[in-house]
Formats: structure tokens, C-alpha cells, sequence
């Protein structure tokens, strides 16, 4: 009998979404790097203010493929065309279904003429390697999983570790490490620097208009490595980003790092899902949010609506092709960033302190989502669901709750929605606690963000108004 | 030349208040145990419903004494009698210095005629260890300190690992373990039990009046003994406590696990600075809070003020006897719990949510702390110093924030104080940024903590009435 996989998990739930609600899992977290260093407010700032080392090492799938069928197993599977993707380019790729939903993404680093390196969540690297063993491709594929959520003084090991070095000052730690001037490349070009005495390979990057760069290299040299970019970067006000701080920096920045992949239902995925195991992510990855569809297609996403649209190229066949070619992009949802009101967040907040009634749903800072997928409703003042809000959060930069998400077409920036907090229904979800729901302001904004409305903050003073009147 | 110590680092700074107000810390955390497991909330409900697995093995030192003298070292260091101290018997044991200051408490168990283990934070463990160097002790000492605060996938090893079953449910979790009945020692009396096929050690504990037990053993079990536990325990509704949860334990317990040790002046601990390194807790752990005193002897506490009044035993002679007897035991201030105002705290998250001015200091769940140890001032209505607060979090259970703080011998339980929350000035440490004072309503309650006045909840309310009224 072969070992228990995916599908048999299904087959015994009531269906794929009530397994999904309920998987008893606690919060997916950003493993082994420590919570916070300094604190997280200050980390959160430094990205704005100065510079951050962001360690990426820990909280990713490393898919290595090597091979001469390497470069046709990334284009039969991405929307993105590989025309322009020489030695030394990296790229978001993006696979998905053959009906068109999104599997996942990560970043595609392309390190020598036949090899690649897939970098991000379990859903993209499973379905490469899924593609890999069974469609016939010459390739050898080595999987570095991410690391334990919760290594408890255990040793940790990886093939490689992997930072980012971003902010206004971080070009500053960069040439001061190198030792003198570095060519600032294009975008997602692949170069090298010194690090002390040691040569490491780059990926330019950038955030909020600032260069910066993603540096890696064998895991042995982890520890000597971040040790001499703290130490250079300490005059230019570096700060090492803690587990809290990281995930917060995506509010900012717009990416939805939590798509569930489409993979639950359908029969030509029939196959994959017997080849995911019953440990795989898909298997064990808990969705949360106040939004519950009729079915779990109700939460699968399209490239568009992701903001991947531009990344969609028939230059070259690929799986889900056909699919997307059906779909009209103007009818397609958008991505946008949603800011929410700081009294109803302070109100969410109060009610912990008290217990004549359930508190509401808690919201956690910086990072206040509760499940691997999260989808909560947002609701237009008629009630009508008009999106779903994705991925939720505090910017101590903007000093507002934030939360990623898609929502129709029609919606414009700059209106006001609400977004449901809290779920319908009790889940076997070991993230939450029994809850009220409430309904949060919030404004709709542009991704990345940036401020469209300025709510009125009260600051305590609703109680000396309270008092006045009464 | 010798190595730098504590002596060295208080010459160069301004005075000893200035250091420890600056020293350049993060938060002092709880190390390596996972920050939760299912979700903070649930893990301190479990104390309270069913039954928790305290995981104590990383946090504190752990030194064993061994040896002729070692009861002797004891005895001469400790405020506590060892005349009824048997083994397999267990004590807090108590040191304070010549001036009669506390220097730390801890747990000190007879393992044998000859071999004792002190089990607490590093001041009491070093105080143990400078007399045993240098009082002429016939004792062998092996000290196995805290764990790495940031291991960063390293692999931490301890001597031993230390564990307590806790709660309602915790007898029968402990009895299914053991497999059959086990005698319900005394309180602080030690015994065996087994775990699967292992027998361990066992310490008669409890919570809230119901049986508990503390167990160790080699660390090389420590994974085995850990899920065996577990596995026992979910029938009963055990959880796994993690780092965020555990340190709220004691705002209910009542127990200050942060007393500044009272070493930093005074000629006749001079020797005792010198022999502290500069890498010592004592030079490295910051004061954080509003209290600011004149010079860090404002900061010294007595026994009877953290409670331990009742372990002052004269009959035998100890360091600091002398200065205790001439303090006079009904002028001490006492040890209260303060429940914090919930629409206050609520204000405090609030200022989160606005950028026309600095927010108030940032009010941590559950863990509010933000040094090694901390003192923020109680004053009454005239502006009075009555008080200061010492350990601050928020108590799942009671739904309010909570204090462990001590208050002058005239203030009633059930009387409204405030509580100063945040800095009057600038600092070096890292666990804070720049922000405004608050002043908490907080009721003075017993210790351990019951509820004395229940505050008026608004949830919100405030926000209809002033919409009602303007």
C-alpha cells in the first residue's frame, strides 16, 4: 500500500474546504530567525529610515534543478515567457492549473545555463517537482525545505543562507562591504560582491525606490556572513529584521505571499493530488478569515487579480493556457491595499478587557493573520461582498493596519468598505479562539501603499467627550 | 591584566542608575521554547481549565553545588532556616547583602546529603558562586546557565531538562503518565515518578490550589519525555506553553521574577563587583520603567517587600542579618497586584493608530515588560510616588492587564492608584522607542491576584455615545 496522500485526506473530510477550516494548525510562522533583535518597531522603521538585513533564510522551499530539460520544465509551466531569461536573471514565476488558477509563486533564479534555483512556498516547488518525476524531462531536482516552525534548540540546517540588504542607507552597507563601488544593475540581475573576504552572488532589488540587494551563499559561512553585515552596517543605522518586523514589510510593499493553490478540486489535478502526501503543505496548511464560499474554488485566485497579468505571455505553450486564454482580464478582480480604521482596530483591542462578552477576533501585531491562507470578506455598505482581503498586518511606518486584497473591478481607490474580522463558524483551528465578529473601516488604497484617506484619530479623547456629555 | 568586569563598566559610566537605564538591550525573553504552540490565549486558558505543560528548561541557570560545605554555603548566604531541609525537600531560597538588599531568589533542591541545585535567574546563582570561590567552601560548583536568547538554528544543550504539569486537570495527566495512583506529597517535597518506561524526579508544586508537579532529568531525554506528555496529556485538554504565554503565569501567581539585585554600591560589595565579568547579568540586564530615582538604590527592595518577610529566619547567622535586624519589618512596603484599567490600555493601542504624535509606549500581549528588570511609578491622586510596579502583562484569564508591584504599608487593597506607563526620557536600550506617558487607572489587588473592583466596560460604546451627542 503506498503512504497516505492528499487526496485520500480529502476523501475523508466532508469536503475540501471544511478541511482546510478546520486543519489544526497553529499560526504559520517565520521560523528560527528570533522574534525581534532590538524590537520590532524599530526594525519595521529601519527599512524606511535607514537599512534592514532581512533573513530569508529560514521561512522558504530551495528547489535546485539542474539539467538540459530544465529551462522547458519552468515554460511548460509559467505564464511567464523564459524568451528573455539569460545566465545571471532571476524572475516571479508564476505557474498555474490547467484552469487557470494560481498554484503559488516564488522567485526563479537562473545560476548557470541549465540551472535554476526556486525559491518560496511549498505550492510552486511541489508542482515543479510533480512535473519533474512524471512528464518525461531530464532534470535532476534537489528540494531544501524550509525550515522547522519550531526547532526547539535543535540544529538547523539548509544548503544555503539567503539575506536582503534594503533601505535608504542600505547601498551605503553594500559598497562599504564590497570595498568600493558596485555597479548598480537592472532589476533582478544576478552579479556578485565581497563580503569581508568573501565573494557572494547577488540579486539587485529595491524597495520603495531604494537599491538593494539579495546576497547568498553556502549555509557553513551563515553566521560570519551576518556578522560582518551587522558590523558594517552599524554607522548607517542597520537594523537585523526579527521574525515580528519581516512579515509586515510585504503591507508596504504589495505582495500577497499566501495564495491557497488551486489545486483541491477538478480531475485533471486528480493525479497530483495522489502524488501530494499527507505531510505536504497543501495537505496541512489551514485556511482562516471570515470569508467561506459555497466551495473551496470560492478562495482559488486568477494571475490577474494577483496583479501577474503583465507576467502572461503566449509566446509559449504552457499548462493553463488555455484556460486564461478564456477569461476576459477587464472582468478579472485587482489587487489593492486596504487601510483600516485605527479606532475600530483600538475598539477590536478593548475588547479583551473585558468579559460580559466574547472579545473579538484578536488581532496580533505586526502580523495578525491566523492561518496559511486567509480570506476575509469585504462588504460594501449594501452588504455585498465585493472582495476578499488577503494578507493582514500593522505598518509601524504608516501607523495603520494594512491588509492585501482583491476586489471587483469596479471598486475605486479612495471608497470606503468594510472587511469582516472574525469567523462565521468554529473551526478545528488551533490559531483561534472562540470570537465576536466585527466590521472594520477600512480605505481602499493603491499597492503599494500609499495614504488616499486620513482618518480623524481620537486618541482616548471619545471618554473625556463621554464624560462631558454625560 | 585582569578581564574587564562589572567594576570597570560602572567607572566608565556616569553612575550606576545611568547604566542600567542604558544598557543597549533588547527585550529579556524567555529563550529557545517556541512563542506558541496552538495560540497564546489557549495556553493560558489551560492553566486555568484543564492542564498545561510548563516548559522551564531554557530560562534559568541551573547550579549545582556539591560537596561537605555545601549546606554551610548555604545557610551563610541564605535570609531562609535550613534546619528543616532534608533531603529530597525543596526551599527559596533567598540571599541579600550585607545591607540586607535582595539579590535574586530561586528554587534550591536537595538532590542529596551532599548536593543541592539552585535553579533561578543568574544573580542569586552568581551570589552562590563568588562565596563558594572565595569564602573557603569544601564545595565542587558546576554552573549550566540560561539558554542563548537568539540560538538562530543553533543546537542548544543544557545539563538537564525541567518541565511542570499545572492546572485542574495536571493529577490526571500525571497519574495516567505514572500509570497508577501517586501520593500527593506536601508542597516543595520531592519524590519519583515515571514517564513512559523512565522514572524521573519529581517536586510537589500547584497552582490556584490544585496539585501540580515540576520533573527533570538528563537533557538527552528531553524530546522523548516532552511528547510523552503531550501525548498523555490531550485527553485532559493539556497544552504546550509557550514563550508568550508563560511569562503571564506569575502576573496571576504573583511571584516577581525581576528584582534588581541590590550590589551596585556600597564598599562591602566592592569585591563582589570586581569579581562579576563585564559579560555578567548584572552588567548587561536593563531597568526599564517611569521610576527614576535619585541613585539606584531607589531601586534596592527588602525581603518583606517582595513578599519573603516570613522566610527571615534568626536562627542562624547569614550575610546581611545584621541590617535586617534593624529594619523594621511594619514600615516595609508590600507586594500587591495592580489590575490595570482596560479603557486606559485601550487608549495605550489606540496611539498606535496616528501619526500627529508620538504614540504612548507600546503595551506588549501578554508580556509588557521591556527590561531585565522594570519599575514604573504608582502615584496616588495628589501625584504621590506610593509605589512601584515591577512585572506587567495582560492575564488571558481575568481579561485585564496585571501588575505585580509593591506599595507603601498604608495603601488598602480595593484603593485607585495610577500607574506611570512609559519613560521620562530618552535611553540606550533597544527594547523602547520615542514615546508619550500614560497614566493607567489601576485598582490595588491581592497576591495572588482576585478581582477587587470590576471596572465599567465600554467596548466601544464610547464611540455611538459621542456620535450620539455630537
Amino acid at each position: 500500500m503506498s503512504n497516505p496522500n492528499l487526496q485520500d485526506i480529502l476523501d475523508k473530510s466532508a469536503n475540501p474546504l471544511q478541511h482546510l477550516r478546520n486543519v489544526p494548525a497553529g499560526i504559520y510562522v517565520y521560523p528560527v530567525v528570533a522574534p525581534e533583535f532590538s524590537n520590532w518597531r524599530k526594525e519595521v522603521q529601519a527599512w524606511r529610515d535607514s537599512a534592514v538585513l532581512f533573513d530569508q533564510t529560514h521561512h522558504m522551499d530551495n528547489l535546485y534543478i539542474k539539467g538540459p530539460d530544465a529551462l522547458k520544465l519552468i515554460s511548460d509551466t509559467a505564464i511567464n515567457s523564459v524568451e528573455n531569461f539569460p545566465v545571471n536573471k532571476a524572475k516571479q514565476y508564476v505557474p498555474v492549473t490547467p484552469y487557470g488558477h494560481v498554484i503559488g509563486d516564488g522567485i526563479l533564479f537562473r545560476e548557470a545555463e541549465e540551472e535554476f534555483v526556486y525559491v518560496g512556498r511549498s505550492p510552486a516547488a511541489n508542482w515543479l517537482m510533480f512535473h519533474a518525476e512524471t512528464g518525461g524531462y531530464n532534470v535532476e531536482i534537489v528540494i531544501d525545505r524550509r525550515s522547522p516552525s519550531r526547532p526547539m534548540g535543535k540544529a538547523v540546517e539548509r544548503e544555503e543562507w539567503r539575506f536582503q540588504i534594503q533601505g535608504p542607507r542600505a547601498w551605503d552597507v553594500i559598497e562599504k562591504l564590497h570595498g568600493g563601488p558596485l555597479e548598480k544593475l537592472k532589476f533582478f540581475n544576478m552579479s556578485y560582491m565581497n563580503v569581508g573576504d568573501t565573494q557572494v552572488r547577488t540579486l539587485r532589488h529595491g524597495m520603495a525606490g531604494a537599491p538593494g540587494l539579495e546576497l547568498w551563499g553556502p549555509y557553513e559561512d551563515y553566521d560570519r556572513i551576518r556578522e560582518t553585515i551587522l558590523e558594517a552596517g552599524a554607522e548607517f543605522g542597520l537594523e537585523a529584521a526579527g521574525a515580528r518586523a519581516y512579515s509586515s514589510n510585504t503591507l508596504e510593499s504589495g505582495w500577497i505571499p499566501s495564495p491557497l493553490p488551486g489545486i483541491y478540486t477538478g480531475d485533471k489535478l486528480a493525479d497530483y493530488r495522489k502524488w501530494l502526501g499527507a505531510d505536504s503543505y497543501e495537505a496541512n496548511s489551514a485556511v482562516a478569515g471570515s470569508y467561506v464560499p459555497e466551495s473551496v474554488e470560492g478562495y482559488y485566485t486568477t494571475p490577474w487579480e494577483l496583479g501577474y497579468g503583465s507576467f502572461i505571455k503566449y509566446d509559449h505553450d504552457f499548462i493553463g493556457r488555455d484556460a486564461l486564454e478564456q477569461m476576459d482580464p477587464a472582468a478579472q478582480r485587482k489587487k489593492v491595499t486596504l487601510a483600516w480604521d485605527g479606532d475600530d482596530l483600538a475598539t477590536i483591542h478593548a475588547s479583551m478587557y473585558q468579559n460580559e462578552e466574547l472579545p473579538y477576533k484578536f488581532f496580533d501585531l505586526p502580523n495578525a493573520n491566523y492561518g496559511a491562507s486567509n480570506f476575509d470578506s469585504i462588504v460594501d455598505e449594501a452588504g455585498n461582498v465585493v472582495g476578499v482581503s488577503m494578507f493582514t498586518g500593522y505598518s509601524w511606518n504608516e501607523k495603520r493596519g494594512l491588509s492585501l486584497a482583491i476586489v471587483n473591478p469596479d471598486v475605486e481607490i479612495g471608497s470606503q468598505l468594510k472587511v469582516v474580522w472574525g469567523e462565521p463558524e468554529a473551526t478545528g483551528k488551533l490559531s483561534v479562539m472562540p470570537h465576536r465578529q466585527y466590521e472594520v473601516g477600512v480605505d481602499v488604497s493603491p499597492v503599494p501603499y500609499s495614504e488616499v484617506v486620513r482618518r480623524e484619530y481620537t486618541d482616548g479623547g471619545w471618554r473625556k467627550k463621554v464624560a462631558a456629555h454625560s
